[in-house]
């Protein structure tokens, strides 16, 4: 993990990084349930999801979130900061034993309406299974200082 | 935790749900970095949050989102199906030893546009500390089946 | 999770509550394991277990309890307060892998014979396997307000 | 940990085992309420917990259960078979921070009814905190092959 | 866990200790990874593991180490005290699902140079897996006091 | 995580990374002990620490050599592999609490005596405490393939 400066001037729309796969495990969904407190039928009970159209257990929806978007904290860059996101989507279940990779790409770059010192970055996050089929979407928003504010 | 049919029907705009209290740890915190793999200084090194502007270390953004919408999975609705967030904003830290409520509120009640078995549900997610401060929004989305498609 | 009130006189003889299922995965196992230090072969060596009569690792006794009595931990009643457990048998192995279910059946309202505020409720609880076999039962014991002290 | 062979005629009534101690801590309890599901405001939920009698955060009746029998739990025994426990009692509450010591001492060596190649152990186990209160009390009961069942 | 005062008198050059087996799981793994940040894909991503000439998911070293050490922990003595490691070599790699054991022989006792009231003792640490390969090799250093300093 | 090719004749004897800084919290001795099973009161029993010298809890050293090598995890090699590590030191105890962060340096670059492909590459690892006090050091050792074996 390095810290590295990157100012609003050095983004570049359609800039991309892809990160290396990650399996999500049993260990994953159990430690995610026993952080949330959320104990679905839908991600612990094995026997009741065999009875169910989808047929296994299914990731949460915020383990999934949550490793994706960690999966991008590469660098730290004291000049950003993320503030939230737009337009989750959870397009198709995340199993047991399936790996996921992480795109992400700049997507929009903005003056900010009340600060000229500063611009919003857009980055586009789209997370794939192994079959390529993409189970996760959506925009991670950044605030990012501007080098020259003149 | 119980099952509970609730269709389309059945939900009303204004109609809320109010969680107990949750403290947020360095426990969470640790089990939500080891979960992610961030490891950014905001969250695991007190030595260097003390020097800077906000002086000790914040919760991650995703566990505060994780925790508050695991917070409010009460009942298994098999007629409803959560598919995403809209608008996820991060609008306060929450730092170690804050203990976090979470209010829901039923915002929209809209038509599929594709497909008249079903419509939209919006839920209003808003997440405040112990002082009352506002530190977490966000829109819930599910899709949830009418009970008379007629 | 609610608040709920319930007196001593709102309970009544025969009253049961039947939770979900819940698998118990390796992952629990290991963090039982690590949070008792019970690192026990019949719970961490599979090689060993496969030379024995059960054949494969079994969940910790201690484990099992601990998540069935969790699963029924469903309302929070303040005029109610667990104060023991009777009787607790662990009937069969629950192996990596079963689902458990619990049922809770209230058995006994009893008058305190210390203090007319208060009264006994013994609840007695029962844990199967996806097969229905019982692998675990308890008398879960609470000493609860009476609404009417007189 | 070793294994060692102690049959129904190696024990004797009054032999009794004392455990260190050990610290319950808040990860202790996170880890516990994330095991088990049981998030209930007495465990998790610092806020309440300060306007409530007892004044701050208690830690699981399993959680210090659990604990307390893995620390009593040292050689592997093969010949005993530890089949549930009478009478737990939670006297007092354990707070995080507090720190347990456990002590098991032998208090009936009984013949099985059924059958005479074994025979019945039971272990008073009492759990004390830093204040030398006893916090927890159960009877661990064993069922321990005769070395001499001629 | 027991006390044990063993004094540098009291260790013999060729004494060994054997651990039960343990099995390194997923979950092992998956928590490792959290505890230590390192996500490599060569323990966390199943899919390229399976494109790899070792083909599967490997345990990190540092677990491996840290379990097996953990392992030959077993009484407490007072009068030594570890200090650090010699020759640490990862012989094979450790998949999940894997059963290691670990056997301990002292290999050396020593004077100290600086402290007269003091000796060394070495430990040779071999760590085996379930086919009786070697994966872990390690001294373990120890200083402990002498009973007869005069 | 970045994939980056790196062959011996890209290393420098003096080259050096340093990591951000990492608090050892409660937690991570918590998690470290159950994964280890390591419970000494050394590091769970805050009461008996009291009354030693060195009067607080201390974080294991195999979990401060884990998160430490972790630290040093940045890009993945695939023409380095991970062999062993010589000379490691606990120079001195690391409390809850306290910050580390890593230093690496590059010390020794050698030719195999075995194999004309690959070289050896010694790195010197020095872990110190938000005093600058150094409290563990250790040479970790890696096998790198050469570009130009010819």
């Amino acid at each position: 993990m390095l810290v590295v400066d990157r100012y609003l001037e050095d983004y570049v729309v359609g800039e991309t990084r892809t990160t290396l796969g990650r399996t999500i495990t049993e260990a994953d969904v159990m430690i995610h349930a026993g952080q949330t407190g959320d104990f679905f039928p839908h991600h612990v009970d094995a026997e009741w999801c065999a009875t169910q159209s989808f047929g296994r257990r299914i990731a949460h929806g915020t383990l999934v979130l949550s490793v994706a978007v960690g999966m991008t904290a590469g660098d730290v860059n004291p000049q950003a900061m993320s503030y939230g996101y737009d337009r989750i989507r959870f397009v198709r279940p995340v199993f047991l034993g399936d790996t996921i990779t992480v795109r992400a790409e700049v997507v929009a770059i903005r003056d900010s309406a009340k600060n000229p010192a500063v611009g919003h970055v857009d980055e586009q996050v789209t997370v794939t299974n192994q079959d390529g089929d993409v189970v996760l979407a959506l925009t991670h928003l950044y605030v990012v200082n501007r080098k020259d504010v003149g």
